[in-house]
């Protein structure tokens, strides 16, 4: 017996709009991925992080001097306070880095300058400064984890160089620090996906940026969302330990009725467009780094799923190739991806606090009807 | 212009079932919450906190023995790794305890011995295991924030009486643990309230109970949530200083459009059950203490609201002054409604993840309309 009247929509909220939203523009029909009007695709191809940055928490492409200033803050809020570092030092070398991620987030609200703060030009000042910090403890306690010292950030650099060098200990080449830009503005924003809505939720109680990233980070960390990325290439790399052949593998796992993760999309019917970019770049950077194996095989499965499952890759099937050719290890994969994220949640926490209101859905009972008895503990 | 064909409910998803749940059953308009079916007013009048969380759990009231054996788990996970400890002492001491507590749960998923796993039963484990751990972080960092010794558990009391003794360094009166007991219950549930909501959505991407409980407490802190019994002990402390007619003060927020903490609810649209309870709570513990001050205050607010704005307490208005009658700091009622609500939030966890789909509403795209050239720097 239901005790509402209300709607009762699909499962998973599917197709319900839980807010109206100028960040970000998404047909899953076309396959089209807009973030403020302007296509993915021209982003991904002329644009960068920072001015991707600009573009979701300011709403349009910066002047030359606005893109400057914007970066200079970035860089000058590459710093962590001692304590972060050393929380770093102390969780055990085998914490999964979502988790300290997740942990470390949540501790830098100790110390933000605008803790108390939650109009939209605090917010601001916050999504600035969480861009810089995330980067920086994802890169910091792999390191710390490895034995290795912190590498001290370079605020010359962009964000994408500065954080393949603190993950790295040398300079990016302009290849790799390019492809690894372009992944930064592939994943910063995809209008209510879980994680961004979890911030939504968390924000909308009046809470804070940081309360709302914790949240969004914790979401994110599920292979549902973004732990799809690790999922996806530990399917490669078993494969390529038993050297077995990718379309039997997966044949197999679809005759267990298992999922492939990086296939499918609640949203997209046809291809995912970030998808497209992914592929090139694992291509080229397979070709590039003599792995070309890895391209190989995710392009076969790719196909397998394509003819026999009308499943489209999504933005997790290619960008797990493309890390694992930049070096980068595979549970950084969905760190790496809140890396990026990071400034689409803190637009859409700004734009949900500037028109605020509680998001605060309704449950249909199916439990025991109404009233239960409450039984004596000596009678049950 | 819309891109979307879906339904477009109210803001804030007001009325939209975003799920079934056997937990809880909310009537807003005969002013009826129920527990598995069971009226919160008898779990107020003959149950235990323990004996609510397994019934929230394990969706039936517990066998003396059933209850005996979640009495003594409860009690045996009264432990914290000494890591967690010593976050505690090194957290700055003007730090907001929800801070404290989003980050401490987030950092107690390094120690748990089921971080990896996420099935049912580890889950139990998991809502056993926080349960403990959160009541002794929020009582264990307000006496090191106070300088003084943290106080060992007790493993003979219960939950409530264990809390107050590692809070105070007292054992509590029979009339403060039973009223506090009482407190406990009537905040473990609330159907889809937004914490819970957060919870849900954070594990509906298959991330794990730390992640959806630190989602959560960041959620709850909001003052349009679990803030806003810290904000309604504000407003009475002020009028108390100020030595104000409450009735006048109130009026003069009123008039400068203030909202009132503690007062409407978006689900009741008549009395919240829970204030009934807790307005007589504050009265009598008014009363016993000789602090009748606080009650007659907030009573007479109540009217004002009552007679001229229609507006009903709820939960958080009365367990205001209930709590700082019992000596608890103000910058506590919220993380103490964390520690009782973290039995609900994990059994709403539990039952997502039994029946799981992921949660990902839209947006309706109101930006600007799509495509926007993306015009180079040199040109804008």
């Amino acid at each position: 017996m239901s005790s509402l009247s209300a709607t009762h929509p699909p499962k998973g909220l599917e197709g319900i709009v839980a807010t109206t939203s100028r960040i970000c523009y998404i047909d899953g029909d076309r396959g089209i991925l807009a973030y403020r009007g302007i296509d993915i695709h021209e982003l991904a191809d002329h644009s960068t992080f920072e001015e991707v940055c600009y573009l979701l928490w300011f709403g349009k492409l910066p002047s030359r001097s606005e893109l400057q200033d914007l970066r200079s803050r970035l860089a000058k809020e590459r710093t962590l306070d001692p304590a972060i570092l050393d929380f770093l030092r102390k969780a055990p070398k085998n914490a999964l880095p979502m988790d300290v991620l997740r942990t470390a987030v949540s501790a830098l609200s100790f110390y933000d300058a605008d803790e108390k703060a939650n109009d939209h030009d605090a917010n601001v000042r916050k999504a600035v400064r969480l861009t810089s910090q995330m980067a920086m403890i994802v890169a910091a306690y792999d390191r710390i984890r490895k034995g290795q010292q912190v590498v001290e950030p370079n605020p010359s650099l962009s964000h994408a160089a500065n954080f393949l060098l603190m993950l790295t200990g040398e300079k990016p080449s302009p290849t790799a620090e390019r492809a690894f830009d372009i992944a930064l503005i592939l994943h910063a924003d995809h209008e209510l996906n879980a994680s961004t809505f979890a911030a939504r939720v968390t924000a909308a109680t009046l809470s804070d940026m940081h309360s709302a990233s914790t949240s969004a980070i914790g979401a994110l960390k599920g292979p549902l969302h973004g732990g799809a990325n690790e999922a996806a290439f530990r399917i490669l790399e078993t494969i390529a330990k038993a050297g077995a052949d990718p379309v039997d593998h997966v044949r197999g796992m679809l005759a267990q009725k298992k999922k492939i993760p990086g296939f499918g999309h609640r949203v997209y019917h046809t291809e995912d467009p970030r998808a497209t970019h992914l592929r090139q770049m694992s291509r080229e950077l397979g070709a590039s780094s003599g792995q070309e194996q890895w391209f190989e095989m995710s392009r076969r499965i790719e196909q397998l799923l394509n003819t026999e499952k009308k499943l489209n890759a999504n933005v997790d099937f290619y960008s797990a190739s493309t890390y694992h050719v930049l070096g980068i290890d595979l549970d950084l994969f969905t760190p790496i991806f809140a890396v990026s994220r990071i400034s689409g949640w803190a637009a859409h926490v700004i734009e949900q606090l500037d028109d605020n209101r509680l998001i605060r859905p309704r449950a249909d009972y199916i439990g025991p009807a109404y009233p239960q008895k409450y039984v004596p503990i000596d009678r049950r």
